[in-house]
């Protein structure tokens, strides 16, 4: 059944015949992936166009060379930062988002204290995920938009930059990614590569650690897909020149005991001042260590945030940023205990459901346009593998809204699942792919 | 890898569930269905959301009752039409679109002449396909848009009307098939099968004959795909009550001598009068004779064509809808003759490409938008089977763009094959659905 489109007489492509290419499981030639990306920034190709083009290679895919090209044309796209002024080897680090993931905040003064330069270009929040950003604007004042020759600056400087990637870094992906997601196009392997990639390659990196999160919080529920996704992304990253690998980590159960802005930040300086729970410190130690490693530095991360040195950089970056790093954080105004039902072993914790408990507690977005309730989220007083006693406090829940506890509450309790047995220790990283 | 959308709270359904579920090859429940082309057409669903559905439809497709809904869900996106006033049998025809297809010219008061009713809803043409509609329109006055009242009472006195389908009859559908035009979701069975039934149920008729052309210049172009787009379209007639059955017609060659607007009235007014090319008469003749069946009416439409007395009734349904039947048709100012490059028996003669060089004549439109030249198009001098001698006319182009020939002649001549072999005879009618 052939389609009786006309093709455009201007050009070798139009967009009808690049979507029935793809619906037709053929690959794309270059020129026509990068006449549509280009088309579709430019604002010619249509929104409608664009949705079923991304449903097409939804269901059919990309090959590799395809991948490449739809990645390299959404680099070019926007600009691409020339980091060759900055003086140190220069590594980025990237997690596919998880509840509780507040690694960034404190591996990017890490990894300064180690000897590298960090142009971390971070996200904000959506669902029941939150963003490095909206974290750091927990810090009055701090602004996470710089121009390039401000982000070369800091680097020089300071060391690093926890930054937004604005609109000159491709701007095709924003447009896309926000289609993507009301057009049941998300959870697509090329898709998210060829996204997360086209962003971090035109931040101009040499180096790049992925973390990719597995299990009920994460995008990847199961290691199959998250081990492919892992093996899509090193292979656009080497192909485009920039060292890259990735770590495959647990993201079943939150990560640390905080969920939330301002508590996240909070927790992140007690790993600084060398405290902290084990598993934030593990993950950040082994992302530590794979930078140190891609960027050819001599450095021991572990006992380098064991020492506390870490914690001035911090509050230098959020001080060249525009924040005050000493000022009170933004505290909600009411705290609710969830209390243990049952006395025995705590055997799960949901970090889907943790996410959206938050969420809805006003630490998250449900749309991109929602405000955040910075002092909002959820402490884990109990984390799996712990015992709990009923009746003893096992999530501790922030809100400025009050009304906000009971939906919440029993979110958290429906996340739980209180054993007998004591269970069995749970690797945190659990895949190493170069 | 679940998607993390999250659910409305206000519905069971929101959009993107809706194309997730039939992404991942689910069947939409009967309230999915119809939340989503209610909300399409209300302008609350998107068009990329739309766009992505379609996508997900063409490449995962729709089991008959999931159709049965779509189908339904478009009818009641307008309103139905009740022919109950009409005091004939109704019975309508459908043709999915050829190249020199005026059946419906002849047909309509044909069947009249049978002592039907017929309800007809004409479309325009578009890409190289042409539409009876703006055949008709050659008609200086004439005027395609009838109420529901204006509709029963021509149906009861002249016995019939030719009528655009207008903004009440299924307006999803209106608005889907624009969209599907330009995201290359136009060649699926069900999305073919219920946008048109959608349009005939609507329309109110008791009967309904489908002919399904096939080949070069029709949508389908095999026989297999053919008969189960009229299988289908069989099928959802059935479901709402309506009388429905099907002719699979060839369509490897344009349908007469005649290709272009005023051209195709022409000839139509000289079957009518007795004359005319016999295929044309043959395809007139067997869908007049299943439609008078399907109507349960006495009467034999091939004598009935031959004594012209279709003729009066044609001239009367022109001018009830304010044509001016004895009024000279608009003729384009210049022609030109395709000579035969050499001699011998005509085999081959490709529709899609006569369509696309009438088209380029003026005859039809690339774009919805654009301007008709109604008396451009192409006569057929020579049809395969017949002789030719090298540098005697095969066909004879119309234009008042005298530009447009050099094009039009090459595209006609790159559609002919001259063979030394005597072709053998090709039945028009393949095949009979009920």
């Amino acid at each position: 059944m052939p389609d009786k489109t006309p093709v455009s007489d201007s050009s070798r492509w139009d967009a009808t015949s690049v979507i029935i290419q793809k619906r037709d499981g053929k690959a794309l030639p270059t020129d026509a992936i990068r006449w549509f990306i280009q088309n579709y920034t430019d604002g010619l190709v249509a929104d409608e166009q664009a949705a079923a083009l991304c449903m097409a290679v939804f269901l059919n895919g990309l090959d590799s060379d395809e991948l490449s090209t739809w990645t390299e044309a959404m680099i070019d796209s926007g600009e691409r930062t020339d980091l060759s002024p900055v003086r140190r080897p220069t590594v980025d680090k990237h997690s596919t988002g998880g509840v509780g993931d507040k690694v960034s905040l404190i591996l990017v003064p890490l990894l300064i204290a180690c000897g590298a330069a960090v142009p971390q270009l971070g996200g904000r929040g959506l669902g029941h995920t939150g963003g490095t950003i909206d974290k750091l604007q927990s810090h009055a004042g701090f602004d996470p938009f710089l121009t390039p020759e401000q982000l070369i600056e800091q680097c020089n400087t300071v060391g690093g930059v926890i930054a937004a990637a604005g609109t000159r870094i491709a701007p095709a992906d924003a447009k896309l990614y926000q289609l993507r997601d009301i057009t049941g196009t998300v959870a697509s392997i090329p898709l998210i590569a060829s996204s997360i990639m086209s962003k971090k390659i035109a931040g101009g990196t040499e180096s790049l650690v992925l973390d990719v999160k597995v299990g009920a919080g994460a995008f990847m529920t199961n290691i199959e897909d998250a081990t492919l996704l892992a093996q899509t992304m090193v292979q656009i990253g080497k192909d485009a020149g920039v060292n890259t690998s990735a770590l495959l980590t647990q993201m079943d159960v939150p990560l640390g005991r905080m969920v939330g802005n301002t508590l996240e930040v909070d927790e992140s300086i007690e790993v600084m001042r060398g405290g902290g729970p084990a598993d934030l410190i593990d993950v950040t130690v082994a992302l530590a260590e794979e930078m140190v490693r891609l960027a050819g530095l001599d450095a021991d991360p572990a006992s380098i945030l064991a020492s506390g040195e870490t914690l001035a950089i911090y509050r230098q970056i959020v001080k060249a940023q525009g924040g005050d790093p000493t000022a009170p954080l933004p505290r909600a105004s009411n705290t609710h205990e969830v209390l243990a039902p049952s006395t025995g072993w705590l055997a799960q914790m949901n970090a889907l459901t943790i996410g959206i408990a938050s969420m809805r507690l006003g630490a998250g977005r449900a749309r991109k346009e929602d405000e955040i309730d910075y002092g909002a989220g959820i402490e884990c007083v109990r984390k799996p593998g712990e015992r709990v006693q009923a009746g003893e406090p096992i999530f501790r829940l922030y809100a400025s809204d009050e009304e906000r506890f009971d939906l919440a509450s029993s979110l958290c309790l429906e996340a739980i699942e209180i054993s007998d047995d004591e269970p069995s220790p749970r690797a945190i990283v659990l895949k190493h792919i170069t």
